[in-house]
């Protein structure tokens, strides 16, 4: 059961690598196999499909990234400081990711919105789901309308593009910035 | 020649629609060429591979879309009204797109450049060209910085995001409004 679980949590983890990278359709499930160093047979007791994985990678991811949103814009100061610092941090995860990969990945959920989101209705409805939940989460922090925290997602989103079409982080330092412009009116 | 050039052009069109529609690594040649009605033979007297291909569909789309651009942000009237009119023929489009394909599809451009710029240099650079004149455009007609420039068009690629994974045009309503508070600031 240990080696089993293993092979799964493996499967998930190179999943998670390869689709933020790469994409949905340019992966496979052999690739993701030979990431994760799982027989191929062994695919399909874990998982019924690329696609039932697929909305595991979302869940995963996140589930990860609504702790660390949860947390920044849970604090007790002030709330402009906790979007800052909410804004500040995904600047910080793409730098990260360039200092890793050498590339600007982007979001994860962002690319997959972007590719499948008129193609897969079953990943479409997951991932508007995960969005709405960002944008409830901006929207009690800053206790205004949902228009202006979907705005302001929409705007960390935007810029996440083009720094990922610049190859450069440092094109997300004025996005707190900007959000704070779509507040503020 | 005439029968050629018109093999030459159907494949172009059909590469736009399949690209737009589906993005670039679920497309093969086969499937194009089966679109656009031409022989798979053929696919390589007109274009060296997909790649080239695409480069094509990049720089039609982007013709097309610039002279729209030009005429938009470049007449006489006041410059918030031209603005305002380029962001609302973007909303349009996508409205368009969803009637006639059931789907909101989103921006070829920005699709692509999630997909692709990680993986794909020459892709990006001509990706990351066409941005650059995008906000340049931009740029021109509010007189103000690219930094500002730049946060428009993100804002308006981040709401086209919205609205493809919401399947719904109606998201892109309130993207002038979006835009403005960053320019008003």
């Amino acid at each position: 059961m240990g080696r089993q679980s293993d092979a799964r949590d493996r499967l998930l983890d190179a999943a998670c690598r390869l689709i933020h990278s790469r994409g949905y359709s340019a992966i496979g499930v052999a690739e993701i196999c030979a990431e994760a160093g799982v027989r191929k047979g062994s695919f399909y007791h874990f998982f019924a499909s690329k696609q039932a994985l697929t909305l595991e990678v979302i869940d995963a991811h996140w589930s990860a990234q609504r702790a660390s949103w949860s947390a920044v814009l849970g604090g007790g100061d002030p709330v402009h400081d906790r979007l800052e610092r909410l804004f500040r941090t995904q600047a910080e995860a793409q730098r990260a990711a360039k200092q890793d990969t050498g590339a600007v990945n982007g979001c994860l959920l962002a690319n997959l919105a972007l590719e499948l989101s008129n193609q897969d209705e079953t990943v479409r409805a997951r991932l508007a789901q995960v969005f709405d939940e960002q944008v409830e989460l901006v929207r009690t922090a800053i206790g205004g309308s949902r228009e202006t925290a979907r705005a302001m997602v929409a705007q960390l989103e935007g810029m996440v593009l083009f720094a990922k079409l610049g190859n450069d982080p440092a094109l997300l330092d004025g996005v707190w910035e900007q959000a704070r412009r779509l507040l503020s009116a």
